[in-house]
């Protein structure tokens, strides 16, 4: 399925081995030497290829699929259509992450530091990296072993990138830490000066940025985010969180890790965000708050009051999400009541 | 009235040149041979200028203006003070376009490849493209003729790039296909990773994006604008669709032909937006929707379900737009009521 | 406190050089010749540390703290905790913005133009000025004195830059004039085409877009923001504005001076901003309107109609902020009425 001049797969995988290697259990009929050669949605997916359901969205395709095997819930087990075989896991979708990234590694190129690199001799590039072409990384930067810093992007003075790293390209940062295997995509901006400054008639007055960026291992952040420096305190980024393209992240914030923050989202100076929560595409958190671990936050929120630990909130302003259900309901009564 | 360092005229024209080029007819006592020399807005034109009236904003700035010539539609023609020739067209704004292009057609500098560009040997370049210093271009990529990559832009492996394609600068493209005469304006990402994973407490699981990104002939993709790659089906911009600056696509969303995506709308994953849709800026879409032939979607909108074609929709949730309108005018009445 | 890696401290100061330096007045017992020798946040300050009060929100961490110093309101002088030596002033945070900018002053590096720029040989470049690598100055540009234009950023052709400005890395300038002491930051595009088109279902129209972006002087622009050029008349920034990331300004917008624009704002084609607006996080300004002088545009708000000087507008569509919030508890004590 996937174009190969952009992706190489692996090999095939037999129905056993693709239990194994995803903790799966095989269907009723299913054949463990049966071989699958390639991963497809439903809707696209032969005889051949490895699907997944897992959004009831698209139960329908599943009903219909000719995929030769699917990752599904045991509890739609019954709806597989004849000929499907079945690997049954409670959780469809991360089994087939696993089994997709077995078909498809991530690969990457050889180590090796381009000659049109400007690279300071101060320094520091860590064993088979790979520098592109136009990188520039400043004085006394260090990068890790094997990390990868694509074309044009630019390192400023001092910054350390640990070990597995991967920067995308025309990227840049900053006074800033990058953990272990975290990725930046390309036109990301680490490290700049916080939104700091005493409003002045005459002309506002600039607080110096005196803090840094730092994020942890294994964190994703998606193509032309902004991550501000701290004011004094760091800005921080925690474990395994993911976050993705254009959102903006103001100074000072604290992100805990396993954190999902969708597209355009904006998070204002000094809020800590506790572990493992969720904010919806284009939600607003106000400065200052505090978000606590595990909650959630609906798209298009706007968030002006601190959020209790495991809550959801939706609307803006925010609210927890009964009542903002609730409130869309009435107006909807009052509105026919009323005859506009 | 343009600054002749960034902009460069063609030549004079007359109305009888003017009306002929547009499709428009003269108005009343508009001599044909009569000369313009530049084009300007209404408040600032003078007597050899050529100026348009289209929204009704600005009926004020047209009832004195001292234009001398003006693209109207017909029915304010009466409305025009003495000594301005009318141009007559039941799209005025179009016709100004066209006139527009006409005095200052789109000036392409003369094929060159920089010799500071950084072309992979295995790249094809077409005939005649500009490459501007200190692109990368990855192994594979082909470029068609007559294209133009501005500086500092990164063509990753493979992608294909159409003939007459602009790409402004520091702008950085993988896993793509990009149409004849699309144009992508700078710092804009297309083909990076879509926002793919398992949500697991212990580290969430990335699963492999494999699809593309494919942009058809005549696309305009506004600065700074992220378009993420598919995550098995490609995804996919129709032909002549515009899209604004800081616009966030991703994976797998399919929008047709001739829509027009203002500044900072996020479209989420799987979505499918028809032909001529319309979406005002800030608006979203929710995942894995459908969004109906010629609909369109007010700003700031959050649309949560699918849109049939040909509606207009307005609101977070988003209704229809009547709806939403009796429910903003229903809580003014009713606030007024309670006294607050 | 700050990393000596990315920041250098000047010197050490005594209470009575801070105090003359921001126009503060010494705290009972506060000895002139007490020296202080860092700034620090309230809560990790110790007794060499000079740190301030502002927002009440972090009172708490006043009672508590360890600060040798802190500038403070005179209202609260009385809450300080024993050992403080206060420094009393009405604007306690602008004049912690002072001192802190005399502990660490903006160093710039000296002047120098790296030989892997790529500079057009009819491009003017002022002295002193620093280009970083991979810049890229087209013909007919010129360059301020004192001016430093940081790695792989383009600078398209007849562009002019005052002296004492800053453009962050990877940037974008094109169509525009920029005044003394502007800061650009990372990944900003300015001069554009902005989004002009004639809508035609044969394929929209382009208009050309003839102005160009004039920023005066004092001017801040956020990462990854983007300011299209004008389409007739120019974009305009007005002298000690302040503008955000990712944030988006339409053709012909014009915004006044010291003005205040949060994170991803748009503000769309033609709309007038007055002096000294301030606009939150997300909000959306309609094209063609008029905001007036010290307004007040709460976040996320959707402001479709003119804004009277000196309002504060809230909501969406956008109201004055006591008929926002008037609508809010009124729909709060509906709810709960109605039991949902």
């Amino acid at each position: 399925m996937a174009d190969s001049r952009f992706f190489v797969k692996s090999k095939d995988f037999s129905l056993r081995e693709l239990a194994e290697l995803t903790g799966s259990e095989l269907g009723t009929g299913a054949a463990p030497e049966r071989v699958l050669s390639d991963v497809a949605p439903l809707d696209v997916a032969g005889p051949n290829d490895l699907s997944f359901l897992d959004n009831v969205k698209y139960k329908d395709q599943f009903l219909t699929t000719r995929a030769g095997a699917c990752f599904v819930h045991p509890s739609v087990a019954e709806l597989a259509p004849q000929g499907v075989c079945l690997l049954l896991n409670a959780h469809p979708y991360k089994a087939y992450a696993v089994a997709a990234q077995a078909f498809y590694p991530d690969i990457k190129p050889k180590g090796k530091v381009s000659a049109q690199a400007h690279i300071d001799p101060s320094a520091i590039v860590g064993a088979e990296c790979i520098i592109g072409p136009g990188v520039v990384i400043g004085a006394g930067a260090e990068i890790g072993e094997k990390s990868w810093i694509e074309a044009n992007s630019v390192i400023g003075e001092y910054v350390r990138i640990g070990a597995h790293v991967r920067i995308g390209s025309n990227a840049t940062l900053s006074h800033c830490h990058i953990g272990d295997y975290t990725r930046l995509y390309p036109g990301v901006r680490v490290g700049q000066d916080g939104f700091g400054f005493a409003i002045d008639p005459k002309g506002h007055v600039k607080v110096p940025q005196l803090g840094r960026v730092i994020i942890e291992d294994h964190v994703e952040i998606g193509a032309n985010t902004t991550i501000d420096r701290g004011a004094g305190p760091d800005t921080v980024i925690g474990q395994g969180t993911w976050i993705d393209n254009l959102v903006q992240i103001g100074h000072n914030v604290q992100i805990g890790q396993g954190c999902v923050i969708v597209a355009q989202v904006g998070i204002s100076g000094s809020s800590v965000i506790e572990d493992f929560v969720a904010i919806g595409g284009q939600a607003g958190i106000t400065g200052h708050l505090h978000i606590g671990s595990g909650a959630r936050i609906a798209a298009q929120s706007g968030v002006m009051r601190n959020v209790p630990a495991g809550e959801e909130y939706m609307g803006s302003p925010a609210m927890p999400i009964r009542e903002t259900m609730k409130q869309v309901a009435l107006l909807k009564r009052l509105t026919k009541k009323n005859k506009g």
